[in-house]
């Protein structure tokens, strides 16, 4: 095995304090003086409220002035420029770096002011755009970033949404879109699962329009990288597909690494076609007491350190938070440079509106996220008698067929199930380089986790361009479980297709039955978890999921046809919970959602039947019902003591807000068909009624309220 | 980018139906029947109930015999001889290849009624080893496999307890540890970043007695696998450390694999010590009419294709579940082998026990599992006012400080934030090449998803031998929840420490804070989720950790100190939930736990003085507190009709079922600071005060449970 050579003395003595001119040219030129001036205002920043993670942003002054300054195309007094390249901070705790430089190229919204609160207690009301990690609110924020490996796998997504942009609209002479995506990781994001299957992704894909730099400083929290990584990853990068670009000294030569970045922009003939990783050897802490260590990682710098460094800069030691005149005009003048950037490509989509009008009009509405209400009408008069009876998964399908085309931003794939999760697609319509990049389908492989995390990234271009897709087992939804929370942190909106949600898929097992995810995602704040019962709920849940902008929701699916359920209602799904079986003078509630509700149906018949007069609730969605009024919520789980039951084959968390008891799930569940797991864990119609009854004769007549919630 | 070049054509005419000798030699010898034997009885399994993963297995039969035959050492007499050879289908969906092998080799459990089973809807209480998936219950599966990756992760474990059983108690002369670990991935799980995650951790470990075998048949189930992947697997194994051997056709000749496995097997000259990828060529559904499809992955084989197989092998095509006596003797001459292998390591461990007899009785201790009762006297009778103050997350260090030297099965590490996480380690205690495989604490680097996996391999090794234990930030534990999830399922005892669970985590903000992920671990069976308030209730939940020895367990702990909590009981951390403030004439009961409970303190307090006399309750483990007798629970949780809430910086889902109402979040955090983060969400004492006074203003005197459950 390759052991990776420190390029550079991981110690304190490269550009350390003692020696002024230690590693610096001996005359300095703009671009130095522009280093030192990023260096020395995230200095300030760190140290103005007691510490942050400096050290890596620090090592990393040299690529920011080379990509702020001559390497990217932005818009200072635009952040939402349509055709701006997008940048990537993936290591989100070196966030210093980004709000340092935005301030520094003039972004109206990065005040000094608001570079002040980094790191501030944020007491009495005061707020910053400063967080500990870049957040996608925040203006010329692209995505949230922090926790490691998620801003890779968006700037994939990132570079997918607009390769895919511009295969369907450039033209000869008209290259609309020309947005790249560049990626800065730290050494603990190329660590993490998400970002090698995004990378492995991005490789398949051939993506070049995607840049990732690696700030090599060798060193993570615990210590020195080969502590915990010693891959040569140079060889793994190019046998997944990706161009490698090297730089053996990123400290300080701006103009190496734009020419080494320029190489990396203008690669096709370079590399064929492929995603270029630039492993740039760089020193955490540059310059500091604690440079080249673990300890440079999170904390202050000395006093000593910084001093050296700002009147190496000709900056009075004793003042903070001051930029010099030249090297804010150096930076500034990227204003007037973006202007002229978005004005040039303006002009060109007024020409090409000229030249193409029917696709101008497609680009112009892309752009501007609308998408039409065709899918609603589709939607809402979609005859449901001809898909009734069929599986919510193959519902589900019969439905994303007809929205591939009434839906324009529609954009998505699954991880290697797609038979089994009923998506449709065209062979002429992929996403790959065999095919073309105008496709909307995309083979995600079995990547379950990046496919979440990429998705969110294609619904971070911009606002309503893309709506992605994305499709696998419900059970596996547990491996994209950050990437679908990063999104529904991002309020970005992502459609999850997960089938196979229930015991009925396959008799797979207990690896593959999902009796506790629900409580994940019934917890997690704004992803709207939707569980339809048949198809009329189906096309309920779709209608929700399409007329979502802010944020994801998943549709949890079920394999196998069941019974019937009365009174279902697509629209009534917004509700969250409605009563599909009512009845005078009821005794007892049955509360039910996707495949268990016909079993509480059949129950409540024979309940009622047998004496006990029972209603049924089916409840497809517990975030739109919280959401209704009091009075609606208590209409559908009356506070008359009456027992009220939840029947469903999870863990019963969420549903004891509503219920007085659940029929659920306690234990993992078993390798069988579907009918005998059922029969197995009691939770088909007998088993319902049965336990039911047992609860009931247990209450003995009490008011159900007041005997308090059990799992029965 | 270097294309994987098909080795062999990727259609049905690969010994297809049609031509009978095709790609058989003219003549068959004795390992050519055995995997005849094999293949006929895995196309009887497959068809006999309907369908299933067949075409892997049959693919893989050479690879089978080769291993089960000729390599692996083990006792089909007894499957948990403990130096035996481990082995891993990672591929889990392929479980007949294992199933069958384990008939034909004389495992006694697996006789043919078994192997009748799989598929089956197994109703009437119907059972069968031949789950749809390996399952560790069953004797000779080492670990549960289906979830793609897990398998690969598992092997790493395996082999990391392997090396360090035999760096700690081999001697010269007495390589009392030899056990290898073989693992089989098909083209799925090397996609999965739990997978990448581990082979970049087993190379960068140098694990040298770990073989991972791929069977490299180019199809997934959606299509052929270069819709989805084009890497250079092997440039990139080499890239992270592994030695990659190459067999371009693994479809029969059996001795061909053995003499490559053979080379794996003894790599130390080979390789100066690395884990070994076997990169086999197979063909899917191999000889079948869906030869080298995605069809054969799943489904019935056709009828002529087995016909010719069993004529082939000289059986008689219409029968099945028939092996030919002949390969049946060939099969299972393995049993007395097995019994001669392990028989000669028992002679060698009582030699053992003569020439070390401190060693042995050591060695004989792990083998059984009996790691003392040390632990319990230490824990049960530390001084928490040694700790009292300090925060949970710095009394748990202290706790695992003193259980290494009083938990000899205590193996573990972090992933790269460790000095957060407070464990503490001697830096001649890690396991890792350049110190020595002896050591105790694993690096697991920034890999979570695998770190849990891993740990669950190493779990799996033999019960009792290891107590693994992970630490990270506790919303980092999404990545490694499916992990986590793996090692419920399975019951395999590992301790997880989640540290910095609450606002208190460093300003990081709501990337960092986890609001919903109680929720899942709450619902998850056989997770074990406590989280203590104080130093009495972390020492109570590592006395609960420690001694669980069914499944896996997650302390959640904080960042930062907090105020007092009276009569904090670590030995009533076992009931789950307790008093720790009680009133006479209680009119409102406040529940909470972890770094919550003192600020619910607090505002009892206040709320006793201004008039509502509040009790408050500890509940640091509902999982605990729901096996209490219900007399118990009605005593915590009074069915008085008098409010009870629960106060928990969470989004409030289980709490439902024991209160009337719950201060919780609804949304994600933010970036802030500890203090004012429970200002603004109104979760300190004043808010939860405000709160509780505004609810019971509502309830205007109604009896709570009669009013329903809210969030206020």
């Amino acid at each position: 095995m390759q052991t990776v050579v420190p390029l550079l003395p991981l110690t304190a003595t490269a550009d350390a304090p003692a020696g002024q001119s230690n590693g610096w040219r001996e005359k300095l030129d703009d671009d130095d003086l522009a280093v030192l001036a990023l260096r020395n205002l995230i200095f300030d920043m760190c140290n103005q409220n007691g510490g942050g993670h400096g050290g890596s942003a620090i090592g990393m002054a040299a690529i920011g002035v080379a990509l702020y300054k001559y390497v990217m195309r932005y818009n200072p007094s635009d952040p939402e420029w349509f055709d701006r390249d997008r940048f990537v901070l993936s290591n989100g705790h070196a966030a210093m770096f980004l709000y340092a430089l935005n301030h520094l190229v003039g972004y109206d919204a990065w005040t000094m002011d608001q570079l002040r609160g980094y790191g501030s207690a944020k007491t009495n009301g005061y707020v910053t755009l400063c967080h500990a990690h870049p957040e996608i609110e925040d203006p010329a924020v692209e995505v949230t970033t922090g926790p490691l490996g998620q801003g890779i796998a968006n700037a994939v997504g990132l570079a997918i949404a607009s390769k895919n942009l511009a295969a369907r609209y450039n033209r000869p002479g008209f290259d609309v879109v020309r947005s790249r995506v560049y990626c800065i990781t730290g050494d603990g994001c190329p660590m993490e699962g998400v970002a090698l299957e995004a990378i492995s992704l991005a490789g398949n894909l051939r993506l070049d329009n995607l840049v990732l730099i690696y700030d090599n400083n060798q060193v993570t929290c615990d210590g020195p990288l080969d502590w915990i990584n010693v891959e040569d990853v140079n060889a793994k990068m190019r046998a997944c597909g990706w161009h490698v670009l090297d730089v053996a000294d990123g400290r300080y030569d701006v103009q190496a690494l734009v020419a080494t970045l320029n190489l990396a922009r203008n690669n096709a003939a370079l590399t064929g076609g492929k995603p270029v990783f630039v492993n740039v050897r760089t020193v955490i802490g540059l310059g500091t007491a604690t440079a080249g260590t673990y300890k440079a990682h999170h904390g202050v710098f000395d006093a000593e350190s910084v001093a050296l460094s700002k009147r190496l800069a000709g900056q009075d030691p004793s003042t903070t938070h001051q930029i010099p005149p030249s090297a804010l005009a150096y930076f500034r003048e990227r204003r007037e440079h973006g202007r002229k950037l978005q004005s040039e490509w303006e002009d060109l989509v007024d020409r090409y509106a000229s030249a193409h009008p029917h696709l101008a009009r497609g680009f112009r509405q892309r752009q501007a996220g609308d998408n039409g209400d065709r899918w609603r009408s589709v939607l809402e008069t979609l005859d449901s008698t001809r898909v009734a009876g069929l599986a919510t998964r193959e519902v589900s399908g019969a439905i994303l067929q007809s929205m591939w085309e009434a839906h324009p931003a529609l954009f998505g794939g699954g991880a290697d199930l797609v038979n089994s999760n009923k998506v449709p697609y065209d062979a002429s319509d992929v996403f790959h380089p065999t095919v073309g990049y105008a496709g909307r389908y995309l083979r995600y492989g079995i990547r379950e986790h990046a496919m979440a995390s990429i998705s969110n990234g294609i619904a971070a271009y911009s606002p309503g361009t893309f709506l992605p897709f994305t499709a696998t087992f419900f059970m596996f939804y547990l491996y994209a479980a950050p990437g679908v929370r990063m999104g529904a942190l991002s309020h970005l909106p992502v459609i999850h297709i997960a089938t196979h949600d229930s015991f009925a898929e396959g008799q797979n097992g207990p690896t593959h039955q999902p009796v506790e995810l629900d409580s994940l995602y019934r917890a997690m704040p704004n992803l709207t978890y939707i569980r339809p019962c048949d198809a009329e709920e189906t096309i309920g849940a779709w209608l929700l999921a399409l007329a979502k902008t802010t944020g994801p929701t998943m549709l949890s699916l079920g394999r196998d046809p069941v019974g019937p359920v009365p009174n279902t209602d697509r629209f009534r799904v917004a509700k969250g919970a409605y009563v599909v079986r009512d009845v005078a003078g009821a005794q007892l509630t049955l509360a039910s959602c996707g495949t268990n509700l016909h079993y509480a149906v059949e129950a409540a018949e024979n309940l009622s039947a047998s004496g006990t007069l029972t209603r049924v609730v089916s409840a497809p969605s517990f975030e739109h019902f919280d959401a209704q009024p009091a009075a609606y919520k208590e209409l559908v789980f009356p506070l008359d003591g009456w027992p009220i039951v939840s029947v469903e084959e999870y863990v019963a968390t969420t549903w004891a807000r509503y219920t007085t008891a659940s029929v659920g799930m306690t234990t993992y569940g078993y390798s069988a068909s579907n009918a005998s797991n059922y029969d197995r864990f009691r939770l088909d119609a007998k088993g319902i009624e049965a336990r039911v009854k047992a609860y009931i004769a247990d209450l003995a007549g009490r008011d159900a309220r007041r005997a308090g919630w059990r799992a029965i």
